[in-house]
């Protein structure tokens, strides 16, 4: 006779591991954070990697009406394949291909956001046990994702003083057998930085080197500064097999249609049909972007104006200067100049403020009483950092660093090298 | 000195178990049958969950107007919580609310699709080697999702002669300590069958005994015959906490807009913060549904009129009628009518059709001599009947049902109970 099974007998209902371990850098450390702004100031809040807070970077007109037709025509309301529309993965093919590195409506999976195409990319690569490179400072999610998933997060580091060019040979140091791919982030967030041909080059050589694939979130990409080049890395590589990740969220300015997608280079056949297959069944588990925006896609593609997007960039660079040359006066900070996307990263001299014992104490400060908030670089792994969005209105732009200039002037104590601790023991 | 890292010397890059894991029994199935259509007959396909692909059920003009709404007034194009909107969230919440299981904003989670509804409720409740209670026939993306994350699948039954009733002993006698959650699907994809008040409250007494929650996939919540009632599952449970999933697919016939949602069910505060927050953040690593279905979601459920429900309900429930009506006089068929949902499940006594060994060779040749398709129920791990989607066209419903007859006619024998190898094993 079967053994009475063992049962419940009250209740007594947990969260999964894998909720537990799903954890937000940015959420832990600003919930944690006291955010009372001075009443006698109007709160500006530096800290949203969202352009559309402020209404003064609307979307196109063109993409709009595109949505609307696409509404009109009714033919975008029923499922649409797992991994999008046929037309809608051609019109991203012909978009993001160039010569070096061209693309057909195969090597496209529409995703719900740049998220999940960076999530099915993950899932996709990495088994438990193994380990991810990721940037450093770097954007959150891809720990967040591989932590929750039982892979290991290596760090590597990105230098201020090289504008945010990665220490390659720290990062080649970390590769070992279950490295199962490199992040890059290229344009950056946090760091607005964009990476040279030759740096990105060299990326691909260590990458070649070591056999380890790549995951180029390229979300950014040609949201890039006049005068600064930005080929994608799929252009540069000859043989490193990338996943490349991107969407609509930033470049067109509406991050809240969740429209993202994987482009798959692989010229030589290294990642396969395993990959290709394994992505396409991952893509069937919850399906992905809406079917309205897919509808749309081919026409935002191919009919926004080109002024549309120079007029971002435009703007993004002029307040980036006013920031940059605004903050680079300031003692105390060392603002590092972008590129391109829409972050500045500035560094704080913390033994220069001794009020604060760290980048959080310091931009929570700032809060209370410059009502200006800017993210802390801890939520990046990179202390004694903030960072700032650079999509404010001008004015609001301005008055930000003005404040930030007064706040800091405050709390300044000039020490004489002799008198730190910190710089007597480097010697 | 450190050891040198062991490292790849050579290209080889393998999908993730995960990735292999992700099985989609129907594509499984489906991809493995010869489907070439008589070419002297147009197709019929009778079997993809889709009610917009024959262009006779559009969604309400009201529907699409609360979009270009939402569009015009460009307020919903930057990021939402991750959660969704609060006032999107207060909608739901309010539009599924009812006396005996009120709910209130922070109750709803917004998801991409009912799909990411139920891999969230998933996720939050199980952990890998945990095992989940799933309907048999049913939805294959509760095991998809399960297997992909070592979650064992344990299939109760549903008993087409008790109109598909769960087997609550069976069901019962599968529960152990590792039970995370017993999934019921009402109205259900595939039987199209829904369970009476008093079904429910046993379905409930047996979750209570054994203090398991129930997942309630409840996206085809008041698509109910008139005649029949269909509560919520919430709105009889004492004690049982219940995580429902939902969402505009079905009902407002626009599954590809990808607008689910989770309501949380938890009067007696079982689930406490703990499953809370844990939804909460799972909610944050891909972000939910897209922005522009959101902030149309509180005119679409307020708005809609409620001619536009029962014109689908009568619609469904007539075509339901010609369909059980015609193939119940079939010899070696046995319709099962339904009470909801847009589904058939059609028994076939496959020892009267020598021919074909199951339902996928049976549905198979459907295919080749009638152009009739419909899904084999292996699918649903069911074997031997199919499963007939209700939404086409009246006159398209009554020539698949002819052309169905004729199949059966070509192939039905009449077989003595004694000649009947399978009926002498019975006894
Ligand atoms: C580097 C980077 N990758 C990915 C994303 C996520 O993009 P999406 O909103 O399309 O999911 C962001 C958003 O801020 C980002 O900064
Ligand atoms: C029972 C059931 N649950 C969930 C879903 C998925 O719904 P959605 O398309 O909103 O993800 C379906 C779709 O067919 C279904 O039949």
């Amino acid at each position: 006779p079967a053994k009475p099974k063992s049962r419940r007998q009250r209740w007594e209902v947990k969260a999964s591991e894998m909720a537990k371990n799903t954890l937000n850098p940015i959420r832990a450390i600003v919930d944690g954070m006291k955010l009372t702004p001075n009443p006698d100031k109007p709160m500006i809040a530096l800290s949203i990697g969202d352009p559309t807070v402020f209404g003064n970077l609307p979307t196109d007109g063109a993409v709009l009406q595109a949505l609307k037709d696409a509404i009109d025509s009714e033919k975008y309301n029923g499922y649409a394949p797992s991994v999008g529309y046929l037309k809608s993965r051609q019109a991203v093919a012909n978009f993001c291909s160039c010569p070096q590195a061209p693309l057909e409506a195969e090597d496209v999976i529409l995703t719900s956001g740049c998220s999940q195409a960076i999530e099915l990319a993950i899932n996709v690569l990495c088994n438990p046990g193994d380990n991810i490179l990721v940037p450093c400072p770097g954007f959150s999610l891809y720990k967040t994702l591989a932590v929750s998933m039982g892979i290991e997060v290596k760090l590597y580091n990105l230098l201020p003083e090289k504008s945010w060019e990665i220490d390659l040979q720290q990062m080649e140091s970390l590769i070992d057998e279950r490295t199962s791919c490199v992040i890059v982030t290229n344009p950056s967030n946090p760091c607005g930085s964009v990476f040279s041909k030759e740096h990105l080059q060299k990326i691909l050589q260590v990458a070649s080197k070591h056999c380890v694939p790549i995951l180029a979130d390229e979300i950014y990409s040609d949201m890039v500064f006049p005068g600064c080049s930005s080929p994608s890395l799929a252009s540069l590589s000859s043989d490193v097999p990338i996943i490349s990740c991107g969407g609509l969220a930033k470049r067109w300015l509406v991050p809240g249609w969740r429209m993202g997608w994987i482009l798959i280079h692989d010229r030589n056949d290294i990642f396969g049909s395993e990959i290709r297959q394994g992505l396409v069944k991952l893509s069937q588990r919850i399906l992905g972007a809406c079917t309205i925006i897919q509808g749309a896609l081919e026409s935002i593609l191919n009919n926004t104006p080109q002024s549309f997007y120079s007029n971002t960039i435009d703007f993004l660079k002029s307040n980036s200067e006013i920031c940059f040359n605004e903050l680079s006066t300031v003692p105390g900070l060392n603002p590092v100049m972008p590129s391109g996307a829409m972050y500045l990263m500035v560094g704080i001299d913390i033994y220069h403020f001794p009020d604060f014992n760290n980048d959080v104490d310091f931009t929570e400060r700032l809060v209370t009483e410059q009502s200006v908030f800017c993210l802390p670089a801890s939520a990046f792994e990179y202390p004694n950092f903030f960072r700032i969005v650079v999509t404010v209105p001008e004015h609001l732009m301005t008055e930000a660093c003005a404040r930030i200039r007064e706040f800091c002037q405050r709390y300044y104590r000039p020490r004489s090298r002799d008198s730190t601790d910190s710089h007597d023991l480097d010697q």
